[in-house]
């Protein structure tokens, strides 16, 4: 199979947005932008498949566990922009094996959820097959142009993340305690995402969906960058590398300007400098003094 | 398993829209309405998922004639609100069994029909499992407060399809030919929801995805009101039944205020007074003097 990154690569050569689009942002960042006609925001747009047997094994997961986390996946991606939800799109391939009350009380995880954040679930598509597979579209807002994006890290840039990591990783291999919970439950930082890009001026942001090494590339990738780091901060009993590699975070990666004051917490949440933004080859980390691989997770090359 | 219309209309119940938001239109219709702040449009968004074993069955079409339906049947939706496409989020699963060609042609198909309609691929996601399934939704636009939608037919209105309807239903059971060929390669007939929207001021219109008993119930259901009907015009070849039942047409179906001049042809497509909307219980359809059972397809109940 070709890496995930063949693909997108090859779409975003072919998928040309023509000059005056209303389009702003094509693929390649956690969202979409849209700028309607005549409107004073910017519309956010993502899209999250949840998938049996990939992102999850049946009957490991509490169905209502399972349809929060769909729509808290698609929010992230909204959160990492600085954007405020709107509305969210939910398909459903109801797998057989489900039950009428097992498929009402995923769509409760994700009213539940939806209600909390002030999304509202504005329609979708039913389907039914073999194995579940759950697509979720958000539509997020942001004051026009503000959009937090991944291109704009420059080189003395400091970088910073949100909360512990690898503890969506530890859970995954433990199936227990707080990492497991952390790994079925995970938070869209919202209010931080609106912080960052209000207060905070970021210059760049995305959500730590697969594994800090693989996304800090990707943003220096598109910032044009490198970076170097020194450890982030752990999940108790995270490993070196879960930390480094381990996917399913959801916690924020994003830049400041040089003398930017960020609090060391937000609302009980660390905020941790980990590391800079340096001129070098585009798309290089550097832990310490040693090259950091990306080996966060690719649909198509998972970890070994 | 429950019949679809009881998750939606769950779901219905419970995805309640607060007073100002502007989420103009939720769960219901053929795409939900969002009105952005400040601006002179209103957006349309839908969203259609593809599932194998269910929507097709593997090696029986083409992977670009298979991408091109996928987007089609999104596009069909804002077609049927009057709308033009803007741009496209595409989530695949790509099953274990596609190679990169096939993953790579499958897209292109995706692109074909998104460049010959004005459609923007602007994002997506990527993932892998055992079958594919594909979500496809799609923004369209429209002047702010013309979208066209299900709940405006009026007793006296008069209905109309366009196109020859049980193409796609004889296609499906034959599997050559013309219809086969309709079945594989559904056209969104968007310069005619345009026309019906701006010149025949349509009062209500919908796509015939499920066919056209169940879909002009759902019409007459949201509009509070009854329909009589004769035979609609048939693909040749086509049963009574396939006409009348057969789903994936994507022909439109809408209505007229009395008197409003409709031209029997559009751009080579027919377009036929098949009925008139009536007094009567919500939702029954007569062909003739016998009521029309709602035999289109459900995907919790499909036809026998």
């Amino acid at each position: 199979m070709p890496a995930e990154s063949t693909i997108t690569e090859r779409l975003r050569r072919l998928a040309t947005i023509p000059p005056g689009s209303p389009v702003e942002l094509g693929i390649g960042d956690d969202c979409a932008i849209y700028r309607p006609r005549g409107s004073a925001d910017d519309l956010l747009f993502t899209t999250d498949m949840l998938v049996e047997g990939t992102h999850f094994i049946r009957d490991t997961q509490k169905p209502a566990e399972l349809g929060r986390k769909a729509l808290a996946r698609s929010l992230s991606d909204i959160a990492a922009m600085g954007g405020e939800p709107r509305f969210a799109l939910v398909s459903l391939c109801v797998p057989v094996w489900a039950s009428p009350k097992w498929t009402d009380q995923f769509f409760d995880g994700i009213l539940k959820l939806a209600a909390a954040t002030g999304t509202i679930l504005a329609g979708g598509d039913l389907s039914h097959g073999e194995i579940l597979s759950c697509d979720v579209t958000v539509c997020g807002a942001v004051p026009r142009g503000n959009a937090l994006r991944r291109d704009g890290a420059r080189a003395g840039h400091e970088i910073y993340v949100s909360g512990l990591l690898g503890g969506a990783a530890l859970g995954l291999t433990t199936q227990k305690g707080k990492a497991w919970t952390r790994h079925k439950h995970p938070e869209p930082r919202l209010e931080l995402g609106r912080l960052i890009r209000e207060k905070l001026r970021a210059t760049a942001a995305m959500d730590l969906s697969d594994g800090l090494s693989l996304d800090l590339q990707r943003l220096c990738l598109a910032s044009g960058c490198a970076s170097v780091i020194s450890e982030p901060p752990r999940f108790p009993g995270a490993t070196s590398e879960q930390a480094l590699h381990g996917g399913e975070d959801y916690e924020l990666l994003f830049t400041v300007k040089p003398g930017t004051s960020v609090p060391a917490l937000f609302d009980g949440l660390p905020l941790t400098r980990i590391g800079v933004i340096t001129r070098g080859i585009p798309g290089t980390v550097f832990l310490g003094d040693s090259p950091l691989p990306a080996l966060g997770y690719d649909h198509f090359n998972p970890m070994p």
